[in-house]
């Protein structure tokens, strides 16, 4: 009869998986069974604190739907999902940073120096970079998929029922023979991420904001090369300093310059920006 | 700007949370984060991984009902709640263990003797013993508030909907003015804990079986003293060595013997047992 105590029931909880010598299974779940014992002795952990703690899961559990996945959002304002966007970053490759929840597969494909933003109100800026290896060559047919919150902080695939297009302001370019790309979009604001549900409150708990500093999603693809998923933010703009999911990396913040009127934008555009940015993005081979 | 890499995040998550310096949110809080992150950096978790993790969560969440709650569950087969239960056993107190989820606060008064498993087929077996402190002190009027299975290892309140009465095989006793209690029962069987939903598929991964050792649960309370909530197990029955939910202590480990016919047993009681045992539950002082 094993005589288990607090400190001899670690090693048996882990004995009593029997995964394969040597797997990654058997390491991620003894290195799990290890991080939860210790939490638990280290903090003395009282059955009042442990039932809250698995109450919280399940109001996270009944929370969540297909469209709302409480517990990302619960990795996220805790620097889950950012720690392991970073230790994913391959070295000399853009930085990753958030997917998010509005992500579609099927952005519609678009023309360089196409318009994002049709008819929609705001500041037009124009996008405009390379894509490059982390040897510098660029990258031609690349797949720049983006897509973006509005003038108002707000998805389209989120007013739905309001008479918007979940495709509006998104979309898939292809990088020119130089590796280019170009195109015009209305700058987006800040938004919160939901703080209606458990997540809230922790938040509430811990007095922090919900605000993410404004952005652009990207996806960038190429034959050969590892995908990266990132965001592109703004210099000088709201919550880049503490935005509520540890998105904002340095090197992704680009910085807006204002466009004059008859400017040599050096490409053709649809549409007249008031200002823009440029922003290199660099892949890493598979 | 911060400049985030995945060593300097952790700070940054943990100052994000501005709760009262000292508090125990603080606390509980920044212990966790910092066992997340470790975990995280430790395994250098994939994409594909961490996806896995919330996508397990979602579904514990998913079949989660008030009657069946999925968390609870992951604790009891990860040795969570085995741990809580052995951090807050109080020194020389009887030790803690489950409990699960079948308990009701209203079980019925019984009188010392009755006979909780009226009318059923098994083995009866009477349980006797005394409350104690931890200084030896009987506690009379202390009250056994024990539920257990039956002879297949089944919860009446799992049976209702076949018409059974859900407070069956349920009672309260108050201990006589030496601290006794006595009762006859039938002997319960193991069983499996619910298998069909993310925590089976987990026990599958690990080549774990769902099967509990055969138990009684018992909440122990008395006027000063700390209430314990614990089970008592049998020695060389099935699974005492790998409960499914790491409930087993050697000290809740009682020893079965054989009721002869007509032999003295001290005390009166409705039904003739055909094996007895004697446990000894010690509180704390409050």
């Amino acid at each position: 009869m094993q005589s288990l105590n607090q400190f001899t029931l670690t090693e048996a909880v882990k004995e009593s998986f029997k995964t394969e010598e040597g797997s990654r299974l058997k390491f991620l779940l003894e290195t799990f069974i290890e991080h939860l014992h210790d939490y638990t002795r280290e903090t003395n952990l009282t059955h009042q604190e442990w039932m809250g703690v698995l109450n919280f899961l399940y109001d996270c559990g009944k929370i969540s739907t297909p469209e709302r996945h409480e517990f990302i959002l619960l990795s996220d304002v805790l620097g889950f999902s950012a720690l392991v966007d970073m230790i994913n970053t391959r070295g000399g490759a853009t930085e990753g940073s958030n997917l998010g929840p509005f992500y579609l597969d099927d952005a519609p494909v678009k023309n360089l120096g196409d318009d994002l933003a049709t008819g929609r109100e705001g500041v037009i800026v124009m996008a405009k970079g390379t894509v490059r290896d982390i040897l510098g060559k660029p990258l031609a047919g690349a797949i720049i998929d983006t897509w973006q919150a509005d003038a108002t902080g707000t998805y389209p695939i989120q007013e739905q029922e309001r008479g918007q297009d979940k495709y509006d302001l998104r979309g898939k370019f292809t990088t020119n023979e130089r590796g280019e790309y170009w195109y015009t979009t209305v700058l987006p604001k800040p938004y919160t991420v939901p703080y209606d549900g458990p997540v809230g409150d922790l938040l509430r708990a811990g007095n922090r904001h919900a605000w993410r500093a404004a952005h652009l999603h990207f996806i960038i693809r190429a034959a050969g090369y590892r995908d990266i998923t990132t965001e592109v933010f703004f210099a000088n703009t709201d919550y880049i300093d503490n935005d509520a999911v540890f998105g904002v990396r340095k090197s992704l913040i680009a910085a807006l310059k204002p466009v004059k009127k008859g400017q040599d934008l050096g490409v053709s555009v649809q549409r007249q920006p008031d200002a823009m940015f440029e922003f290199e993005f660099v892949l890493a081979p598979e």
